[in-house]
C-alpha cells in the first residue's frame, strides 16, 4: 500500500520536514523512496535574461548545486534502509512530478506544503495543491 | 509523530479509503483515532426551507442517521486495536475539523480528497483543500 514512495523536494524546509516523516514511515511499509528534484525552467529563463551567464552555464551551475543536495538526501535515506533513486529533471516542478508519479508507478507521493518560492506561490497557488489536485495516489503534505 | 490523529468523514468512498491507510499506518505508531464528522448546517437549512418538516426533527434525523454510520466505523478501528474517540459536530466542515484539530491537539490528519457533494466542490474546492491550506500539522490526503 505503501511500498514505493515518490519524494519531490525543492530543499525548502518543508521538503526537509517531509523527509522525517517518511523515515518514520518505513515500519508502515515503505521500501523504496523515489527521490525528484526538479528544476524549474521558468527561474533558469529569468537568470537567463537578467544576466550574461550562457544558458548552458546556468542549466550546469544550478544542476551542480542540485546534485550535491541529492547526494545528501540519498545518503541519509540509504543509511536508514531504504532503496533510493535519485532523479534530476527539468521543466514545470508540478507536471513533472505527476510524470515521474505515473512512470515510476508509487504507491503515495510525500511532500512540503510549500517550497521556496514563498511570494509566488501565494499568488499561483502552491505545488503541493496542484500536485494534490491531479495526483491519483494519495499524498502525505508536511507543512513548515 | 504520528501518535494521534483527526479522521474526517463524511462516510463517502474518498472517506472510506482514508480508513484503510489508517488501519496501514498503525506499524508507523497511531495509536488513537479521533473520528470526525460534521453535520453541515448549511445543509441542514437548504432541508428546512425546501420541506415542511421542523428543524429540530431535521436535526435529529440527520443526527441519528450520523450515529449509526459512526457506530460503524468506531468498531471496526477498535477491531484494529485503535484508541477511538467518536465526535459528531454541526457547522460549516472545514473550519469544525480544524477547531477539533488545535481542541485535540492531533499529530495529524487523515482525510478523502473529495466527499459528497461532488458538484459544490467543483465549484467552491473541495473540504480538504481548505483543510491543508489552513492546517498546522500534516495532511495525509486519499484519492477515490
Amino acid at each position: 500500500m505503501l511500498e514505493k514512495v515518490l519524494y519531490p523536494t525543492d530543499f525548502s524546509d518543508a521538503s526537509k520536514k517531509a523527509l522525517d516523516y517518511i523515515k518514520q514511515l518505513k515500519q508502515a511499509g515503505i521500501k523504496e523512496v523515489v527521490v525528484l528534484h526538479v528544476i524549474d525552467e521558468r527561474e533558469i529563463d529569468a537568470i537567463f535574461q537578467h544576466s550574461a551567464v550562457r544558458f548552458e552555464d546556468i542549466v550546469r551551475s544550478i544542476r551542480a548545486e542540485a546534485k550535491k543536495e541529492m547526494g545528501a538526501v540519498e545518503r541519509e535515506l540509504g543509511k536508514n534502509g531504504f532503496t533510493v533513486k535519485v532523479r534530476i529533471e527539468r521543466g514545470i516542478p508540478f507536471q513533472i512530478i505527476l510524470a515521474v508519479e505515473e512512470e515510476e508507478d508509487v504507491s503515495a507521493i510525500v511532500i512540503g506544503s510549500h517550497g521556496k518560492t514563498n511570494i509566488k506561490e501565494m499568488l499561483l497557488g502552491s505545488v503541493s495543491e496542484k500536485v494534490i489536485r491531479k495526483s491519483k495516489k494519495p499524498v502525505l503534505v508536511v507543512k513548515r
